[in-house]
């Protein structure tokens, strides 16, 4: 193994941590913090308790929650503007991966300047972010505690991968009762793509021993407790499990990188506002099969995390294809979508987004090596 | 669970991460280092590799070394005055724990000031420490990860705990080249602190998911490796694996705490001076029979560790046992001693060791309460 970096922010996990986040935002150096959520989150009461705590610690505030699904370059524009105006010096997100994401890309354009684009790809930006403190409220993105911020291009219409370690936050606060007031789809989309981060980053080339524990650990927790989560939104344990898988996948894509599977992910994302877990759990399935000859035991080390039984399977026993059989299957359960025409992608598109899936840095650490004519046919044969 | 917290430094790990001390330095923010090491490292040519990257960084620095193994406060004052009077702006740690946390310690009262003494127990810190890069050169201590450091006070004869997150340093650098260079004696002792560490961190009452998985796979690797890392002391894979289990084995205790065995072992090391993995060694099955009535179900997923078969058990089979018998097993394969009357101690000390362990932070979180009329009863057991 070469030599390898790992990095996490602070964690602070537990039902009622989001009662950490004024005291979190203080101590890391906030007076006047910027509250990047959504309108969901508004309407569930959970960005007034944010505020309470915040207020408790002495701090000022701005919200801003202009902010939809796949987040857009245009929508980070406006938030740097107000954010400059606010007289801000730090950035809470309540949310899921796009006030995150939003929030880390206001933090960089405001203190690095230029343009998003200038950021694309890996280590490009310069100068220190103001303090950031993220509670996600979604068991799925892991951009609490990842050097990752993926932002649509809205000329290109496709997602840019930034990645850097300068976008860690320096505390993520993941508190599962924050996950009650998801739909039972979102649950279902989010877990599907907290599975794939735990999958991609498990085979990448980049993964390491450390971030393969985690990995497996949210895999194992994943095939435990998605499907409860999902049929129960109100079950606590089912939500503290999902909210620690998403975390340890989280750790261990941010530190391993992923694969083809988000590369190609980004691009449909970026052309068509499709939930980004769905189309992930619509093509991890294919991705995982182009990626079977080079990856036998890292897949069969995957199956064992499946259940009980297959935990138990002797070591002879190959259960590769189990592994994708496996994820196949709990996406139906959960009743996503599992075709990307039914997400709505036309065929005639895909010769571009697998040109464009080329140039997506998620694509380098793919454990096998993939020409746009292989993107094409996953695209294809996930169609 | 409660609310919890999971804090590492940034970490960088391989063969030969060694070469990335003055980048790490230069970039936490140093323009002279103290560097705080000991003669043994000198000897093997260490030092002037680490030397040769912090010039190459445009780095000053100030070498100190007189420091003993069970580091003690009187070396800390020391210390103290030769960083103040060096202008240096930041400190490395090159060694084993003892450099390490003497470099935690110095840098502690340079900023803090006051005595040593004063910030023993818990969180006493108050004032930020200068920037801190930790290089271990045994796989054993994790103080390269942890918040602790262990001095010995040298009036009471006892060695204190100072628990803090400002103890963590900024950059871990985990070479296990630096491992080639140890005795057997050392790489015995050394791992069996490690195994200590991930057996009490994992049963400890402050352990979390994000604990429990660091700690089983230190003690998984540990017995995959420990044995051939003392008996082949050049075995590079073996090395690089007892690193990355003592790193594992690190940030599970720092972030989950010890228990009874540190807390004893603590006071031996005080009074006697002997080698503290020795030390935890043969007290540690001791503590695990005492612990037994309330970890049965953690015992058992230590057993699972130990080796294929072991791993291979049914669900249903009883291994609790199996685990204490396996660490004794391993302590006598390895050639060390596993009776406390054989490093030194004496029956009469034995009364004020169990008093003082009582005041021993790392007692808090033991899982199961004990007096200090337990506590003379497992020092017996192991005398």
């Amino acid at each position: 193994m070469s030599i390898r970096k790992f990095v996490t922010p602070e964690i602070i996990f537990g039902q009622g941590a989001l009662s950490q986040i004024g005291e979190s935002a203080a101590r890391s150096g906030a007076s006047k913090v910027f509250v990047v959520t959504d309108q969901g989150l508004i309407d569930a009461g959970w960005v007034d308790k944010a505020l309470y705590y915040l207020r408790n610690a002495g701090l000022q505030y701005e919200i801003f929650s202009s902010i939809t699904s796949n987040p857009k370059d245009l929508e980070v524009t406006e938030g740097v503007a107000h954010y400059l105006r606010s007289g801000c010096d730090a950035l809470v997100a309540v949310g899921g991966g796009s006030p995150a994401d939003t929030a880390k890309a206001i933090a960089t354009l405001a203190t690095n300047g230029g343009e998003l684009q200038d950021y694309e790809g890996v280590n490009k930006i310069r100068h220190p972010l103001p303090p950031m403190v993220i509670v996600p409220s979604t068991a799925g993105t892991g951009s609490e505690v990842s050097q990752f911020a993926i932002i649509v291009d809205h000329q290109r219409r496709l997602k840019m991968s930034i990645i850097s370690k300068s976008l860690i936050p320096d505390i993520a606060i993941i508190d599962p009762d924050l996950l009650n007031t998801k739909s039972a789809r979102l649950a279902a989309a989010t877990g599907m793509d907290a599975l794939s981060h735990a999958i991609e980053s498990y085979v990448s080339l980049a993964a390491t021993p450390l971030t393969d524990i985690h990995a497996l650990n949210a895999i194992r927790l994943i095939f435990a407790n998605l499907k409860q989560s999902v049929f129960d939104r109100q079950d606590a344990v089912a939500n503290n499990n999902m909210a620690m898988a998403s975390l340890n996948a989280g750790i261990a894509f941010s530190n391993a990188i992923l694969g083809a599977g988000h590369a190609m992910t980004h691009q449909i994302d970026g052309l068509l506002d499709t939930h980004h877990g769905e189309t992930n759990a619509t093509l991890l399935p294919h991705i995982m099969q182009f990626n079977l000859p080079v990856c036998r035991d890292k897949f069969n080390a995957i199956a064992r995390q499946i259940d009980e039984a297959a935990s138990q399977a002797g070591p002879k026993q190959d259960l590769a294809e189990k592994a994708i059989e496996a994820v196949s299957t709990l996406t139906k359960e959960i009743g996503l979508h599992n075709r990307l025409a039914s997400v709505g992608l036309k065929k005639e598109n895909i010769k571009t987004l697998s040109q464009n899936a080329l140039n997506d840095a998620c694509l380098v650490t793919n454990p096998r090596d993939a020409t746009a004519e292989d993107i094409e046919k996953l695209f294809l044969k996930a169609y």
